[in-house]
């Protein structure tokens, strides 16, 4: 590959980076894509490694593994620290990288709203460490409750809150639920299950967002059904790890709490010094670009865009359009012929809640129950990337349909350990 | 279950402690199995973790999941942290535990015969932990090693040392070689495998101490030709994370060190009060009582028991049996019969050295290669325990072994991270 290629840097393994550079594959470019981990993430099915279903390597491919076949390819694992525009370096904790293109798709992360104690005692749910943290703790729950003698106490360890109606929400609440009262009342034989409260807690008066109102309001029933206690209206105020507190003064005693409540444009565009907006997202211009710079390219959760006045949603369905629109906008202007402005292909919405249950709607159809959650599934481990993975997802789905199993209840001593081997630390 | 029962106390899930529980199903008498995990590991196979062949949840199953038909069978989740004999007692971090019978088997622990450097800087290969924490750093060996300069730094970052001639550092040796020359290769378009160096290291002139010397020999032959460098009489002085350092004063540059050289009995049991021998191993009668107690049994690595003048080697198969026969003696005391001598019935014993490459030894059989494999195959196929964990470890290996594929090769943040919710520690 001749080094006098324009080279394309593509910062982030997500939706949005991984289709760049698979759309740039034979163009006369190198790419370069730079990622802190050396896999890419399925993160619409992070809930289900949180809730046991699957195991955290199934949703996971390593990024090499992906692109071995794309000859202008080249990834770089690093950290990055910050961009130097003026010098066109993206800066590493390996050094800087040197780019004539930036494709930034650096993704999204928690939003805690200001809330410390939340930020500090609840769980979130963005990285593959948050999901089998989850696990561990939800497990961990389990065996000491079993062990407890103190009403209180125990009530507290058998309260599961849930806070945020989105799609994340709504999923995990569901799997939550399942797992309690088709598998965890199977290990532990003196399990009351009246004891067990699963609560959904979301601040407006329905779930689902952006659904039409006859999904929304099916998903809640059909939590209800599943156990879930839907709670609409309730503010939170803080969280100290024992007693979720509301604004109205109520509490709720409660060891977990999933905060699925906010997601924004992660820290680091601004540690780079892009202007921010909402949700601290980039605005970008039609095109993808950030205003001023014509060869840095924000895609994704991180950019901000508005289609007929509203921000595009912070969904791998944008994300992955978005990274096909800069890596073939590059190659206009690599090739001086005009940009293409984005326009979103909205290819419907769908989240499941559990066993047989899921809400659909696809372009202007809208159903829910079985025929939405076998809609669920297939596009699910279609997006998988790796047959290898789809294939052990698969068995794991078949497995814990028919035997009412989860296979994947080990409490690891993931996030636990604080001390390693020095010579592990990424250093050389 | 009535309470009046007598209560036998096993500590520890693993082979004997299970093997001991199984044995008691049915039986007068109520079992309860302690361990600090809520699982059961499955040992022999931890070293293709390391390796990226199979993922950590294949090779653990939820010790509740295996008991679950058991009715007089329960189960604690919780550290030991000694045993009050006079007031018959096992005390934990979570409150004590009243025992009639108590079965020890708590197991073996990395021997690192007082090497300080060898305990901070090299990896031990004994739980789940390790495994995946060995499986991140090799990984980013090759991650940092792809983004070097310095030859010096790159031949030290890409020299791997398995210092132990046994089973587990043959296997490793021979799995992380083939990791590196048939998958990582492949990941890694511009390295070459003339750069890469994997040793294994044995202080005395051959490998497997136990096998028949025909197949130790078959084993290092077996080894070479998978590019392993076979170092005979090296005696390790000490490591530092940067070199291994010979007690002639060599010096081999690696900054990944396996040590695999020794096991001894965990140190919990001298913390219990209880004398020890050799490998801190509890001597134990040939009824596998501790001698003076008469209701104390220990089994497994933490027992040492002669046989013909030579101590039972720390293995499954002795633990199996042991942990089955303390059990059949408890009920034999109990309905005032004569109690029953340890036999070991030795059933062979198997290493394998990668693809289609094993040593067997069962009877007066001895055989290598090919078939030797197959049996090494069926063994620890069989051996699993549960058809699921089964059916993945089989799916993965038939997998790696049509396409040169590693599922696995993650570097996953465990073990990196050192915060977590304060909530999910166990401290209720």
């Amino acid at each position: 590959m001749s080094s006098s290629l324009p080279r394309v840097v593509i910062v982030g393994a997500g939706f949005a980076g991984l289709r760049a550079a698979r759309q740039l594959a034979g163009a006369p470019v190198q790419v370069i894509l730079v990622d802190q981990n050396n896999y890419h993430l399925f993160q619409p099915l992070l809930y289900q490694v949180a809730t046991a279903g699957v195991s955290a390597t199934d949703i996971a491919y390593p990024v090499r593994a992906i692109f071995r076949r794309q000859a202008n390819f080249s990834f770089r694992m690093a950290t990055v620290t910050g961009v130097d525009f003026a010098a066109r370096q993206v800066l590493t904790d390996r050094g800087p990288i040197p780019y004539d293109q930036l494709i930034l798709g650096v993704g999204g992360e928690t939003n805690t709203f200001g809330l410390q104690g939340v930020a500090r005692h609840a769980f979130p749910l963005k990285s593959l460490d948050d999901a089998i943290r989850l696990r561990n703790h939800v497990l961990r729950m389990f065996e000491l409750s079993s062990q407890s003698e103190d009403p209180a106490a125990r009530a507290a360890l058998r309260t599961f809150v849930v806070v945020g109606g989105g799609p994340t929400g709504v999923e995990c609440a569901g799997a939550l639920s399942e797992l309690i009262r088709l598998v965890l009342v199977k290990d532990f034989p003196g399990l009351d299950l009246s004891d067990v409260q699963v609560h959904l807690v979301e601040r407006m008066d329905s779930l689902l967002p952006g659904f039409p109102p006859q999904l929304s309001a099916a998903a809640a029933e059909t939590l209800r059904r599943k156990n879930v206690t839907v709670d609409f209206g309730w503010q939170v105020q803080d969280y100290d790890g024992e007693a979720l507190c509301l604004q109205d003064g109520r509490q709720l005693p409660a060891r977990t709490l999933v905060w699925a409540a906010g997601v924004q444009a992660v820290s680091l565009l601004k540690q780079i010094g892009l202007p921010t907006s909402r949700q601290g997202r980039v605005p970008v211009l039609p095109t993808l670009q950030v205003p001023g710079y014509e060869n840095v390219w924000v895609v994704g959760d991180a950019a901000y865009l508005e289609e007929a006045g509203q921000p595009l949603p912070m969904m791998a369905p944008v994300a992955i359009q978005q990274g096909e629109l800069a890596a073939k906008n590059i190659l206009c202007q690599l090739a001086g012929q005009p940009l293409q402005e984005f326009q979103y292909k909205d290819p419907g919405s769908l989240a499941t809640i559990g066993r047989n249950a899921a809400v659909a709607r696809i372009n202007r159809l809208k159903f829910s129950g079985f025929a939405a959650w076998l809609v669920w599934l297939a596009v699910h481990l279609f997006w998988l990337i790796g047959f290898r993975n789809r294939l052990l997802v698969m068995i794991n789905w078949a497995w814990d349909y028919l035997f009412y199993e989860r296979a994947v209840r080990l409490i690891t001593a993931q996030g636990t350990i604080e001390s390693q081997p020095k010579s592990s630390t990424p250093d050389a």
